[in-house]
């Protein structure tokens, strides 16, 4: 197969997870060719299943492709992926994009972009917004910013995927800065609900009655209304993991820091993670902060077992 | 005038400022003949001007009436105008409610309740939600508890000032708690709010947009929808002052205390508040807090004069 068979409308898929694979699922429906990596057997059969075409390596699935999308967890894995053995860099075609979807500080993103496009092929950072189903049914955020050439190149690929594609700069690290300030309120948000709801159980209230009137008060959140049902029901299978926000608060807080810049109520929050996680709730939901309130006051919440006090 | 001539259509409104003075006009509006009384003269201009008569006194003005309305800013004044010099509590006709809408701990409304129910009177804890327009209108949000009879007391004069009216229980306090519940979210949300914009600016992104894309976002609350656009404007004219959180937040970190609950979030959220008072800004919009972090940092935000760093 030659390079020239397989651009435009060919794409790469690094990372086939729950995000991943329904990214790439979503561009299989749209026409593309679409080769794929991950290192989990299941995630690839899964993908073939629906008309992927594995590769071995980065390298391997992105060698062609114009468009290579990398649904990874954090910079280190995307400069892996890029960079790594096997990495993607040198097997993509001169002017093909490379799409990085994982939230991390703006410098790295730079740092990537610079690196990538020193060997003539474009870097779009775009982190995104939207789970698994969004991601599934090709209607994902996408925070992105990049060159014009970077846009251009990413735009087919990107209309597959996304329903809201914000474009918020001509360089990598804008879309990175807006995505790490919708964290830093997505993270105290979810911290704030949590203490809320269980300083609410410490006064007797009825918790579903305070789930009714907070979701049509003032004292709403996006979050609030979306994480306080697993507290609700008990249920802290992850749909996202404290690990996530004991990561992104901690790049809010580097990012802050490195600036002589205080966020004394992002920096509360990121405690209470910490806090949950060290209690060996890390890859339990996020909403989780709310069971290490009801542990510490000896407090009855659903689902939260309630250690002996005595 | 005999008592059976003023009621039960017949009601006190004591406080007539901008909420108070809105809710006299529903209840005019509504039919019913109002008795009110405000150490402001102007307001009680207002007052007359819309139908109302003017008591000299908290009693005068609660002579004979059903239902008497305390629109007052905290526990303190509550207490005032029932049991200090020319209060409303034996002035009141036995069977008559007593409506509190200041927002105070759940132990101060159960205290007042025990003493004005030991005279025969109903005591209805009412806090509230919704600025001067709502109340202008007659479509305040109540947070209500009391006894069956204080509800059924107060019912007509709700109906007339209320859109929603959420009945949370047979005794004084629990309305209390709820709105200290939703306080609790409401202040760290504005101060997050605050936080993550100043964060934004201190990267260099564009405020505008931030906002745009937040709010469509997950890190999305109804504080950040409502109050940014302060700052965008450099609009820091009072809707809400910061006063008002150093005073909720105060009685929530009390009510945790007194509790041994740790709220560490809210505890952030207060400081903040605090700091912001400290340098001058206590009778500002709540907003404000956006100012003290561009102070601290030397930022430029809209209105917000930094001084000089040298």
């Amino acid at each position: 197969m030659t390079e020239e068979a397989r651009t435009p409308r060919s794409c790469a898929v690094i990372g086939l997870g729950s995000m991943g694979g329904g990214m790439a699922a979503s561009l299989l429906r749209a026409g593309f060719v679409v080769h794929g990596f991950d290192p989990n057997p299941a995630a690839c059969a899964r993908f073939e299943a629906a008309g992927g075409r594995i590769g071995a390596t980065p390298a391997a699935a992105a060698t062609g492709a114009g468009c290579v999308i990398a649904v990874v967890i954090n910079a280190d894995q995307t400069e892996a992926v890029l960079f790594g053995p096997d990495g993607c860099a040198d097997a993509m075609p001169e002017g093909a994009v490379f799409v990085s979807s994982a939230t991390m500080a703006p410098e790295r993103a730079r740092s990537l972009a610079a690196r990538l496009e020193a060997g003539g092929r474009h870097y779009l950072d775009a982190p995104m917004s939207g789970g698994a189903a969004r991601a599934a049914d090709g209607s994902l955020t996408m925070l992105a910013s990049g060159s014009h050439a970077a846009f251009e190149a990413a735009r087919p690929a990107l209309e597959a995927m996304t329903a809201t594609l914000y474009e918020l700069g001509d360089a990598a690290g804008q879309g990175a800065a807006f995505k790490m300030v919708n964290q830093l309120l997505a993270g105290v948000h979810i911290a704030a609900a949590c203490e809320a709801i269980a300083f609410a159980a410490a006064q007797g209230l009825d918790l579903a009655r305070v789930y009714e009137v907070i979701t049509k008060s003032a004292g709403n959140s996006w979050m609030f209304e979306n994480r306080i049902p697993h507290v609700l029901e008990g249920d802290y299978a992850p749909r996202s993991a404290i690990e996530i926000f004991t990561k992104d608060l901690g790049i809010v807080l580097d990012m802050a820091r490195s600036r002589n810049f205080p966020v004394p109520v992002a920096g509360a929050a990121l405690q209470m993670y910490l806090m949950t996680a060290a209690a060996g709730m890390g890859k339990e939901d996020d909403a989780s902060v709310a069971r290490l309130y009801a542990r510490i006051a000896g407090l009855a919440l659903p689902g939260a077992a309630v250690p002996d006090q005595g």
